[in-house]
Order: structure tokens, then C-alpha cells, then sequence
């Protein structure tokens, strides 16, 4: 068995260092060839000792104190276009991460995507670099492995419908005037998953499950009307795959995102490994399924008509979703204010040009000045 | 798209009923070749003015009144073998069923198989039948059904353990004291599936488990290590496979054996059907899992000892719980004497000759002879 080179875009995150630990356990199939992390020099150091790569990046050039590592963004696409990487995780956090995914699609690597907001931002232009580059996308969401690893060997047009599970975030049950007093500190409680702050505030208000939709729409070629999303608190089912003679396969396993990154790694095959405990069902049980609260969480619906609208609309929703959430991290805007700044953003700016890259990232830019400017930052 | 030709052999019970059904909504894929019944003239009649088959066999020769119907138990290996026969439903109960597996599987078919007394009584013989001849089974039982659904495609060696779900009968959560005084009447309520008879009591007394494990061995070539139980009353999820990365599918529906019936038919396509109503988690919530209480089910683990022992011992199960339901059914024995039944004769008889088809039949022939003379019948 050929041993596959691993580029790593975010080693030092939850996602990069959950995939150094896979990989350390697979010596025989991975082997690590390139490291870029955002500003964690330590860590980065750290991992460069242990896994030996022939690149290293840090993005942020103040923090880069190691000799030989590359630096600025520029480090990401060079990481992910390395002759020996085979496969490219991207595992940063945000829009940032569009070019480097590009790249390696373009240079016909598989992308082992953790960064969902390229697909959302960029959806058609990622999926036409694929294609041109004979790249390939395997997606890191525990939501989408689920799906993929439902669907793997099977006609897509089997699929009548797929039904994301989302935990519903710490706020779950919480009533409306409760929401509005929401901390940070409360919101980066989650009850199932351990995660980077980001994404666990993106939880927190469901705006996470929308770019979820969207990602699964351009990753299955589902329309929307195909993608459904249901409460389940436990996180054990990953999601539901409706075929159309009326069967459903699901997929399953104790919250823990080692096994999605293993799979967005071996995919179609699977790798014996022990990173994920013996399934249970007795002490899993009861798996229970509620319908989404929309009126709470608005940011959902807002994201999956994003999403219908197309063109810009999903990159304003993702841009000004980042935007406020950095607002609500520093402490600058209230829980319910994250929503509004998507909702106002979309109004403004959903039908921005969308055709090029660079058209993209302008809206995304305009959309994130945008929030700024509601609340005078 | 061929048409492909059916022969149902017991085409008049619950599953043969259910198969006209699905096969009435699909009649550009499949059409009625052949129908066989064990006694039920009237409604044979009416199957046979519906469907129009080329060949029509009554098993109980003295209730045979159709023009030119074959009789005996021979039609049930002149309908298996028919030229223009793609597949064989065989959904006969018991035992009875075997030569008309292995004659279906000597001349290539597909047989569909309902009837998992064949694999039990003969799982050896069955296998070499299917690779002599080119035939294959595929399974109808609704949790193989699930489990084939979530390896198709996969290599076999992927799989580390598969979970059979049980609904746990009517007596689940009944204490020893009620069971001893349980009637017919209380055994015949299953709380989820609608079935004939025989496999209603042997869900009562968990021997159907039984059944079905030593069926998933001979199946899918699984150790009996990597076979479990669990109990899920709901009867949505139809059984787990966990692969070697710990990573669980499972496949579910509400509890209906039209999508089971279909998918033996189609496998390893998939048809557009509506005999299944559209899955909704929410209304299906909570799915629950627990253990089999195996102090007061004695016939599971008795069952699974007989798999492992192999040989006769499986056939001796199957013979003597036929027979011991046979007679509870007709009130002349109690609820816990058939498991009695059962050890008495694995006690006995267990380890008779095994190595061709008259030797098996023999053993079974012993067991319900041993069974009878238990109580003096």
C-alpha cells in the first residue's frame, strides 16, 4: 500500500490536531508532508518535531519563529499545490480558506474539507475547479461524512431526500427571553461537541446547520427541497439518507470527530482503527428527534434562503455570520443581534455580482463592512 | 428495462400477499411467473385471475381445484426451477422449504429468501448449492434486508460486528411469573409486525432471533463473535453494522415488509416506491435500545449455541421449536415448554450425522419425533 502524503491547512485547531492523531495511528497509510497553522507557533513547533513535514506555514507572520517556515497567507496555496501532498485538509476557519481550496483542486488533489464556508461561499466555482483539475472534495462535517459514507457506491439519483441532525446547540429549549440575555460563556457551552469557538457559536445559533445545507446542496447535488433538518440532542445519529424506494440508512457513532476525518482520509475504503469507542446502542438509548425551533433560531432559515437565492446570497449570509460572531465573541453584540446583522446584510447586498472569484470575495468583504457599520465598529 | 419473471412459493401467507402487492406497483420491472400456496384455493384462485402465471402448484393436494394446477410438494421444485423464472420468493415456512432453495440455487436463480428455516437447517449445503450453481440469496427478513442494505458495495472484510435489533415480542418487560401463564392468545399480539403464525410465536419466544442469527452467519459469513442482539421495541432501526473504523450504518423504516420484499427483488438497484411511508424521526422519537433479558427468553441463547456447535444441532433447534410451537399453538403445551423442548432435544439429538440433505432431514425428523414424545403426542 502506497503511503499518502497529508497536507494540513490548520494543524494547530480542533480539526488539525484531531487529524495528527489519526494519522499517528496510521503510519502505514498517511504520512504527514506539509503544516500551516494561523498564529500557534508553539503547537506548530511542536508538531513539526513529532511529524517531520517538508513544509510548514504560519500565516500570521509576527507569531513565525521557526527556521525555514513559510509565511503570510500565501503559505496555504503553496501547501496545498506540494508535489507530495496527495491529500489537502482544509481545516481553516472561514472564508479564508477558499484559495488554498481552489488550488488543490485545481492541481487534482483530494480536499478533505473541514472549511465548509469555502463550499458556501464559493459553491460553483470550486465545483468547476474540481473538474478542471480532477480534484476531488471528501467532506470532514461529520453531518456530510455520514451522508457519504450512506450514499458511497451508490447512484446518486437513488436519493430521495437527506435529513441533517443537528444538536440544537446549548440553547436548546432556552425561551425567547432567556435567548436574549445569552453570554459568550454560555453560548461556547456545547453540549455534544468540543470544537473551535467559531463553529460552536455558529451552533449555538443553527447558523452552522444552514451553511451545513448549502454545503450539502453543492456536495451532493441535492436541491433544496431534498435537505432536511431535524433536532437530535444526542449527536449520535450523523444524519438520515432517504432513498427513494423509501429506505433510509443512517449513520452513526459516539459524537467524536476522529472518524470523519479518518473517512475523509480512506474514503471509499475504511481503515481498521480504534479512535472511536464500540458502539453501544443500550447505553445510547433514547435516540430522540425534535422538530427545529425557527422562531428562536432564525439564522437556519435564513441561511437555507441564502442558499434558493444563490449568486452572492450565500456569501453575504457566511460573511456576515463570521462578522458578527467575532462582534459577539469580543463582546460588542448580543446573541439575537447576530441574526439581524445576517438578515440585514442579505437585504442589502444578496444580489451583489457572484461570477468570478474576485466578485466573491467583494461581496464577502461588503457584507463584513456592512455588520461593521450597523454597529459602528 | 427486462422484465424479470417471479415465482412465489407460498404465495397466499403474509409475505407472499405482500410481495403481489409490491410487485403490482411495479409492473415495467416484474411480472408473476409462477405462484404456489400451501392450502388457501380461494385465494390462490384469485392471485392466479390477477397475475396471469405460466405455472400455478397447491401443496395440500386434496384442496387443489384450479384448471390444470400442479400439486403436492413437488410443484413447489417445478415453480423454483421454472426457465422463466428470474427469481424465487421463497416464503414457505419452515422447514419444508429447503429443496426448492436448493433447486432454485442449482439452476442460478436469485432466491429470495423469507424462508431463513432453509439456511438454518442447511446452511452449508445451501452455500455449496448457490456456488455450484450461480444462484444467490438474497435476504427478505427485514434485518438482514438492513444489513445487506448497509454493506452493499462494501467489502465484506470491513465489517467488525453487525446488531440485530428485536422488538422483543409481546412478553418483553413480563415477569417469569406472568410468562408461565401466557396464552396463545397473548403470544399471537405482536406489538409491531403483522406475520403469520409460527414466526409470531417465535417472536414471542425469541427463537426467531435465534433463527436469525445463525441465518446472518451463514449470510454474510460472519463469526457468531461478531453477531449481537439488542432490543428495540419501537422496531424502526433494523439492524446496525459497525465497520472496522467504528463507524455504525443502520438501516430503518417504519416496521413494513414491503420495502424488505422490494429490495430482495431489486438489490442492489433501488425502485421508486411509495409502499413505505415517508420517514419522519420526529414522529418516530424516541428510538430506544435495551438488552435481551435472556433468564426469561432461554430459546435465543439456546439457538446461538446451536449455530456455534454446528453440524446437526441447528436443524435439531429449528425441528424441535417448530414442533414445540406447532403444539402451543394448538394449546397443548405452555409458553416456557417450548424453550424445554428445544434443550431436551439439542440435549439429545445435537450432535447426529450432518453431511447431506437426508442426514439433515433425518435429525429433523428425530427432533420432532423427540419433541411429540415429550409430551406424550
Amino acid at each position: 500500500m502506497k503511503r499518502r502524503g497529508i497536507a494540513i491547512l490548520g494543524s494547530t485547531g480542533s480539526i488539525g490536531t484531531t487529524a495528527l492523531r489519526v494519522i499517528a495511528r496510521q503510519p502505514d497509510r498517511f504520512h504527514v508532508v506539509a503544516l500551516t497553522a494561523h498564529s500557534n507557533a508553539a503547537l506548530l513547533r511542536q508538531q513539526v518535531r513529532e511529524f517531520h513535514p517538508s513544509y510548514v506555514g504560519m500565516v500570521n507572520c509576527s507569531d513565525a519563529n521557526g527556521d525555514g517556515w513559510h509565511r503570510g497567507t500565501e503559505s496555504l496555496v503553496e501547501a496545498a499545490t506540494r508535489p507530495d501532498a496527495d491529500i489537502v485538509l482544509n481545516a481553516i476557519v472561514g472564508a479564508a480558506g477558499l484559495d488554498a481550496t481552489l488550488a488543490a483542486l485545481h492541481a487534482g488533489k483530494r480536499v478533505a474539507l473541514a472549511n465548509k464556508e469555502t463550499l458556501v461561499v464559493a459553491g460553483e466555482l470550486v465545483a468547476k475547479a474540481a473538474k478542471l483539475g480532477k480534484g476531488e472534495i471528501v467532506p470532514v462535517d461529520s453531518e456530510h461524512s455520514a451522508i457519504l459514507q450512506c450514499i458511497a457506491g451508490r447512484d446518486r439519483r437513488e436519493i430521495r431526500r437527506v435529513i441533517l441532525t443537528a444538536s440544537g446547540g446549548p440553547f436548546r429549549g432556552w425561551s425567547e427571553s432567556k435567548l436574549a440575555t445569552a453570554t459568550v460563556t454560555d453560548a461556547l457551552q456545547h453540549p455534544t461537541w468540543t470544537m473551535g469557538r467559531k463553529i460552536t457559536i455558529d451552533s449555538a445559533t443553527l447558523a452552522n446547520k444552514a451553511l451545513e445545507v448549502i454545503e450539502a446542496h453543492f456536495l451532493f447535488g441535492l436541491p433544496y427541497d431534498s435537505i432536511e433538518v431535524v433536532v437530535h440532542p444526542q449527536s449520535v445519529v450523523h444524519s438520515f439518507v432517504e432513498f427513494v424506494d423509501g429506505s433510509v440508512v443512517a449513520q452513526m457513532s459516539v459524537p467524536s470527530m476522529e472518524l470523519p476525518v479518518l473517512y475523509a482520509l480512506t474514503h471509499p475504503e475504511r481503515a481498521p482503527d480504534s479512535g472511536v469507542q464500540a458502539f453501544d446502542p443500550v447505553a445510547l438509548s433514547p435516540m430522540t428527534f425534535e422538530p427545529v425551533a425557527h422562531d428562536k433560531f432564525p439564522a437556519l432559515k435564513l441561511g437555507i434562503a441564502a442558499g434558493r437565492r444563490g449568486g452572492a446570497a450565500p456569501a453575504v449570509f457566511n460573511a456576515a455570520n463570521e462578522q458578527a460572531v467575532s462582534l459577539f465573541l469580543e463582546g460588542k453584540i448580543q446573541f439575537a443581534e447576530i441574526s439581524e446583522s445576517i438578515q440585514s446584510a442579505l437585504d442589502r447586498l444578496g444580489d451583489l455580482p457572484s461570477d468570478t472569484r474576485e466578485e466573491l470575495l467583494d461581496a464577502d468583504m461588503k457584507a463584513r463592512r456592512h455588520v461593521m457599520e450597523l454597529f459602528e465598529c
